[in-house]
């Protein structure tokens, strides 16, 4: 790989869904920006989810972003959890799919153990090791470290696929 | 209401997504077209978002609809049933708000009601109403019946909002 590639890493949530971009040549990473989006907590489903989506696209027009890594949510709050988590997501994965943007999606455990070494690691050490990964980073709150902490996951296992000679 | 609303029906579903359309003016609805969409069955789930979300783009932009109206889905098979149901729901719901269409949401047995007469109705029974209600109609299968039965709710219900003087 001689060329950065540009990886955006989002958390999903209809509330709050971090977003974090980074730029990875070969094993060096540059942080490029980070945020969470916060759609309106009221009015129609709908109208929150479209809030979500243009906020992203807003995200990605400004970042052009070459591909996206989305954490695959563990839901252990009830059914009705996961139905509202699920709507988040689904548009959380559509958005950059309809760009054309490949999406790749990765457990929270792997991605715990991408960045801090092991999978049962705590919030507060993610956000430390992505700040440590990524020197210089602004990391803005812990929505935006989990989803540089997604990019950062995606960036090391697009690599390892490429050298099984498995498309990234 | 002098001038005839086009209202489409959704009945999500990542594997088939039945929609329906139809046009109400005062109480009189007219059958104008329904099918089902089927997304591809395997591939990253992103991409079959997106399939979701283009057929339904192109459903919209052939038919261009006024308004939206989509089933709240009742999951009883467990969290990962409702999460996957919940990322085809997101993505039905957020497409035509996208594209500025209000879209409205009613309880399954809601529909049933409005269309049946009772909350409690078997599939077949829907299906038969719907096409009495919709005399002509070509009604594709089980799911375009569903989302015309939505649709037909939907047309109901906002006749009754605006009798209350509240906006549909």
């Amino acid at each position: 790989m001689t060329q950065a590639v540009r990886i955006i890493g989002i958390d999903p949530g209809l509330r709050r869904c971090g977003w974090g971009i980074i730029e990875a040549l070969d094993n060096r990473l540059r942080f490029v920006a980070g945020g969470t989006l916060t759609p309106p907590v009221d009015g129609p489903l709908s109208d929150r989810l479209a809030a979500l989506a243009e906020g992203l696209n807003g995200v990605l027009d400004a970042h052009r972003p070459d591909e996206a890594a989305v954490e695959e949510t563990f839901v252990n709050a009830g059914v009705r959890s996961a139905l509202i988590l699920g709507q988040a997501r689904g548009v959380v994965l559509v958005t950059p799919a309809l760009r054309g943007l490949p999406v790749a999606e990765y457990a929270a455990n792997l991605v715990k153990k991408s960045v801090v070494g092991t999978g049962h690691a705590a919030k507060d050490q993610v956000g430390l090791m992505v700040r440590t990964l990524l020197p210089g980073a602004q990391v803005k709150g812990a929505d935006a470290a989990d989803a540089l902490a997604i990019a950062i996951c995606h960036a090391h296992h697009r690599i390892s696929a490429r050298r099984m000679g498995v498309p990234a």
